[in-house]
């Protein structure tokens, strides 16, 4: 069996069927991964992270796909992390390397893992977040993340991308009216995808109306609403010219590095979190006898988690 | 200003001034306002905390002003949290002692308060559950935890609850199928409310299904399905006895003492989260010479969550 610690340097030269493997390292929380992802993340830093997020029907995965394909045609190398929401009430993961968008099966330069987010903050969310950090590190140039943006755990992930692209088509209903709202914190840029649809000229202008009245202040980015037609390849091209244009203004305004830092924060604080908890389970003594002591009323919660985490 | 250890007695005498005042400071998270709970945790444990959630629209929070009626006219102690969910984005809590059910205004045995769960885990489920350690030590005899049963934070709370009592009215929709289906492992009690509607036994029949294919082993408790028109009161003094049955069959079992543990197990983790978090924030030397590693790829997110915890 490989450890993850042996295949590192291919990983860090790109080499395909390394960073497959330490994908699957990551998803599994492998034996040796840890060290590996800290090699990882020093030579990590240079690919643009794109978040796409929507509600379902926006035709999200067709995007990605035609995106692939256009960052493809100029010989960049693609890597799609696809978050699927999972159960809140089992707890459980739809966890696979399933591969859709067949069309890019055979093609080296595109990678595509679906990845589920856990009940818990942190989990999934956490491994989404290092699966980006070894595509990165293995040179990919653009990582797509693609979520639906319904609950806090996607929120966080999409968080972590530098540009996200919020997607919307004509004609949805008043659901998908709260969720734009919610999502307008987040959103770099808004499509309107299937454009050709009839009513695609009203999203617009709803999208517009709402940007207009999110109090924007002098010297940030002006959220551009850009509209496409996935399936057929239309403004995909130049929706990618806006991404790139995105990662200039961001890189040019330092919050590049403001993004960086806060995604560093979340992510040292998921860990931190794990790392706590992993030792507050029962088996473990001193939480067993934390858990006697607090049943029996003889102490509270607090008392005896200060003295667990030794605070 | 009165600090809430100086209202501890005074609470634990069951004086309304005093209890309303401390869940003010619980809610706050006042200073103070932990060294009193400790007190008051130690003298907790005998109210009969029951949780009551459902779909929107299932008369939640009638069913809870006819309960609470019901125990009034039994001279016993009513004490109301009604859970309300918040914003994922904002990230804010609608906090307040917002006084509903106006009936029960100007009755000193009834306690009512409204707490909003925010995004984050922990958080204000915590303040809820103080909230309930609150109303136990002041004597309260019953407790009733109302929430929309939707989000994990949700379930969290309910999951306090030594009862949970899912609330269903005829004629739902397939949506709410799906709520049902994920609160089934939750229920101690089904209730159909607005029995008196079309369709009420076509809901029994489907909750009755449900319950056959949820492979209930043998010595569980058989949850029962109640019937209840709460806005007229019909049904609501048999469904108090059958709570209080299940209360009895817990407490012979075994299973009042499990649930107790599993809820300081909660709570315990919910407190060592926030308080390893807590020094995990910008401004906290430690956190920000961290973030910079981290940021300029000098090290991982691991590594720099290990030292800060020490682990």
């Amino acid at each position: 069996m490989t450890a993850p610690k042996e295949i590192v340097d291919a990983v860090l030269e790109g080499r395909n069927q390394a960073v497959a493997r330490m994908l699957t390292f990551v998803e599994r929380r492998s034996d040796g991964v840890d060290d590996a992802l800290a090699v990882l993340h020093r030579a990590a830093g240079s690919a643009h992270v794109l978040g796409l997020t929507g509600p379902p029907g926006s035709g999200k995965s067709t995007l990605v796909s035609a995106l692939a394909r256009h960052y493809r045609s100029q010989d960049r190398t693609v890597g799609v992390l696809a978050v699927d929401p999972s159960s809140v009430f089992s707890g459980g993961a739809i966890l696979g390397d399933r591969i859709r968008m067949s069309d890019h099966g055979d093609d080296a330069g595109v990678f595509i893992r679906s990845v589920a987010t856990r009940g818990a903050l942190g989990g999934l969310s956490r491994a989404c977040l290092d699966a980006i950090t070894v595509l990165d590190a293995a040179g990919t140039d653009v990582v797509i993340l693609e979520t639906v943006g319904v609950g806090q755990a996607e929120v966080d992930v999409i968080s972590a991308a530098q540009t996200v692209a919020v997607v919307s088509v004509p004609g949805m209903g008043d659901d998908v009216q709260a969720i734009k709202a919610g999502l307008l914190e987040v959103a770099d840029v808004h499509v309107v995808n299937k454009a050709d649809r009839d009513g695609a000229s009203r999203t617009v202008a709803e999208l517009r109306e709402m940007l207009r009245l999110s109090h924007r202040t002098a010297g940030q980015w002006n959220v551009p609403i850009h509209q496409t037609v996935a399936a057929n390849g239309d403004g995909v091209a130049d929706l990618a010219a806006v991404f790139a244009a995105h990662l200039d203004w961001m890189t040019e305004h330092g919050e590049r590095e403001r993004r960086a830092r806060r995604n560093a924060a979340t992510r040292i604080r998921w860990v931190a979190e794990e790392l706590v908890l992993d030792e507050l389970r029962p088996g473990v003594a001193a939480f067993d006898h934390a858990l006697d002591e607090v049943t029996a009323h003889r102490t509270d919660p607090l008392s005896a988690a200060r003295q667990l985490v030794g605070r």
